[in-house]
């Protein structure tokens, strides 16, 4: 029938449908609309939209690591490698890449697991990282950014129907691109609550009461765990891991440890232990049977390099039939983007003591990894100066996800609009302020409690700025809807 | 039950399993090993391995263009904005791509449809390409590689169960990521016989019949077409990209254009005409009703970067809701490598004359052109000399992909190692001659015949050299088996 459209969303992919992503959703239209109002010389009460609503560090001005970007700049014109502007180390990283791409070229296509002497540096990084525990280079898989793995991993893990079908443990408050990877694939989304009065840490009991639940009308096979925390920013600590693979072990669960902030840890007595490290250290009962992906990014940490969308994960005590399974998937979309798989193979494997680019590194990497440590206070501290919010220590990561009151005015204002409550929260404060932070209702929250996320990115001038402004707009609010 | 694998072939996803790609499939998989046992120092009839199954242009040897690679390097490493060593049109190209991206760097998360002003640029390509028919940049979708936004339309499509089921139209023989995406999807694969006895083109009556048979068992609502042609180099004629227009419009269907060929063509009295434009240019019955979704790609043309992963794709008539569903889901994976985003930028807007570099630019780029047109017609002329291959003239793309008789003993000794037997005959030829190749089954081909696709890519002397090689084997092997 002429005119009348083939696909719509009456009969488009049903699946499709159900994702949401509130990391980019209305709010951030909103704050591109407001963007282009105020190019155009719109009147507001602000003058740029500040956008605290995304783990984007360069964006917010944060400066790439000079050796990272040195080693890439000769990787894309090889011509370079003989211009005195460059150190000698420089020169003979990006050698080694080049080397190591067909035709000496990062754009020909590389195997579709990642370049080999990648995926060995990688190994390399991880077993120096978990203090010797081997690592072996053929359980690495090179990715485009950490969500491609992670959507990869929970694809081969969905099957079934109705009472059969896979379910995937998620915490909550989630990073959204779990709910909308599962929606996407129909497999069941099961929620665990993240403990909030005792600083967003994962409680065993909780994950028990979720599985059994679940249990009545799905499959539980996989448990996710985002350490440290977005968008909480909690750290686990050992122990916690600890009981989080005993558990995955009784319940014959598959983990799925999201550690791309492993980098970003700053409060005191908080330390970062890898879901590997921890698995090896409990002996081999567990170590040769729980299975495990891990993820990592170049995306976060110190270097936020989320452009070249580099990632890789690790998969351990994969059945080898499977590996073959995951290795041809990934084969279909060919590779990772190669510029992404060579900054990766620098993040794991920085300049070294004695180097001539090592002590720019270390400072450049310490700077970032200190301020982003003092942004988190700032932020913490800040925020919980205001009636009416209160905000967990951010012990690592890259957002605060204060709780919010919202007067039953307000709730109810909302209510009649058609919105979640802390939408309309931060539409207004977007609106009056120009500060975009995204609704907790986006990652998911205890019924009844309200949040929003806030990256701790900014700079420190600037952060200190915007967190007065949010004072002040939750104290007019407040006072508007009491 | 401690011990049991959570996830085995027997309980992962059932679609992933059905998955095929032979492009990177056991033949490929073979060719790496040998390629070890090489360099360990085993002794082979051969020295190296060639590897001639995938359109890898850089790997073959081909150069990266000048400006591109410039550009690229001072987008990684600002710093050189400031060097005497790049000419002015390579600065403030860079300049200009530098300020679209967030906080000035490439290392930014950009929006998910892509970087604005790369939209804006490929809107104007496209304008320019098709004699002016307007193209607007909201349409534009940038991608990771043409494969990322073919799935993503794909996935689009899907819906419904059984004699339901969305069907998609797939020529045979066929680039395999269509029916590995489908496999994946649980979408039935359509397939409509290209016609080798008239070079490989697509006969309207063949489609229909493919439509009207696959009628009784699903829902056909998607038309591919990959033109200029992968594996099969044919280049469509106005009047056949017409007709399939008129068959879509009539029947319904949403048109899928592989168009990442489009720069490929080699052959006296071929032109490439996109769909976009025939469209357009059959009135607005057709322009203001027909779906249409066309794909391109940095990976092959003259520019041949398949490492950096940059594609788009444009849609056309597509339903406003549906549009921003794929926003939405586009949104989650966050966005396309933004070095790959920046490369296509370039692609579409390369140096002008008057510009410091144009006249390198055009030398590099006509030399490429040139050369391959020269390695396509070489290719065909001494495989027809060969008895018992027949090869069509490769119009354009970078594949041949001839027919071979195998006698049959061959095909009986094939079938008792349970091998297809076009599987048999590349595995031979890899083990004997080292040069690695696609057997046809791989792609799809008529019952009892069989082909396999070589590149066109090997440099000419090397390419001289492996089709002598290939033109013994398969003498020696026919001989062998007779
Ligand atoms: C917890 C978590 N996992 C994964 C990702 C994905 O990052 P990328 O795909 O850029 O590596 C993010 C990005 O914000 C994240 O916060
Ligand atoms: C017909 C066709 N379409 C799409 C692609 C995908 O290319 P890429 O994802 O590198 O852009 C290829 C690659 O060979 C191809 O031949």
């Amino acid at each position: 029938a002429v005119g009348s459209k083939v696909l719509t969303t009456d009969t488009m992919n049903p699946s499709v449908k159900k994702v949401e992503y509130a990391v980019r959703g209305p709010i951030v239209q909103r704050a591109v609309e407001i963007e282009n109002e105020l190019k155009k010389g719109a009147k507001k009460p602000f003058s740029e939209v500040i956008k605290a609503n995304i783990g984007d560090a360069h964006a917010m001005g944060q400066q790439p690591v000079t050796f990272f970007r040195q080693v890439l700049a000769l990787c894309s014109y090889p011509e370079l490698l003989n211009s005195p502007l460059f150190p000698e180390d420089v020169k003979s990283r990006a050698g080694r890449i080049l080397q190591s791409c067909g035709g000496g070229s990062i754009g020909a296509y590389s195997a579709s697991q990642g370049i080999e002497c990648v995926r060995q540096d990688v190994a390399q990084y991880i077993k120096q990282r978990d203090g010797g525990i081997p690592c072996n280079p053929d359980n690495i898989y090179l990715s485009t950014g950490a969500s491609d793995a992670i959507v990869t991993i929970l694809k081969l893990l969905v099957c079934g129907e109705g009472r059969t079908c896979t379910g995937a443990m998620i915490p909550i408050p989630q990073y959204p691109l779990y709910s909308a990877a599962l929606a996407e694939l129909g497999a069941v989304q099961i929620n665990y609550y993240l403990d909030e009065e005792n600083c967003w840490s994962l409680n065993i009991g909780e994950l028990r009461r979720a599985l059994v639940d679940a249990r009545k009308h799905c499959n539980p096979r996989v448990l996710c765990i985002i350490n440290p925390g977005n968008p909480t920013g909690q750290v686990q600590s050992r122990k916690c891991i600890e009981d989080v693979i005993r558990f995955a072990a009784e319940e014959n669960l598959f983990l799925m440890a999201d550690e791309v902030y492993q980098d970003n840890v700053y409060a005191d007595g908080c330390h970062f232990h890898s879901f590997k490290k921890v698995l090896f250290e409990m002996g081999p009962q567990y170590s040769n049977t729980v299975e495990l992906a891990s993820f990592h990014s170049t995306s976060k940490c110190y270097m936020g390099e989320c452009g070249f969308r580099g990632g890789y994960m690790e998969v351990v005590n994969m059945d080898s039939d499977v590996k073959a399974q995951l290795t041809k998937l990934v084969s279909v979309r060919l590779c990772p983007p190669v510029p992404g798989q060579a900054l990766m193979d620098l993040v794991v494997n920085p300049p070294k003591p004695g180097e001539p680019s090592h002590a720019t590194f270390m400072k450049e990497r310490t700077a970032t990894l200190r301020s982003l440590a003092e942004r988190a206070k700032l932020t913490e501290q800040i925020l919980n100066t205001v009636p009416g919010i209160h905000c967990n220590p951010v012990q690592g990561a890259m957002y605060s996800f204060p709780q919010i009151t919202i007067p039953e005015r307000a709730v109810q204002e909302a209510k009649e609009k058609g919105q979640a409550p802390d939408m309309f929260y931060c539409m207004k404060l977007l609106d009056e302020t120009g500060i975009c932070v995204v609704p907790g209702s986006g990652f998911g929250q205890k019924e009844g409690t309200y949040h929003f996320r806030m990256t701790i990115l900014p700079p420190t001038d600037k952060l200190k700025i915007l967190l007065q402004k949010v004072k002040e707009f939750h104290m007019g609010f407040t006072e508007q809807f009491s």
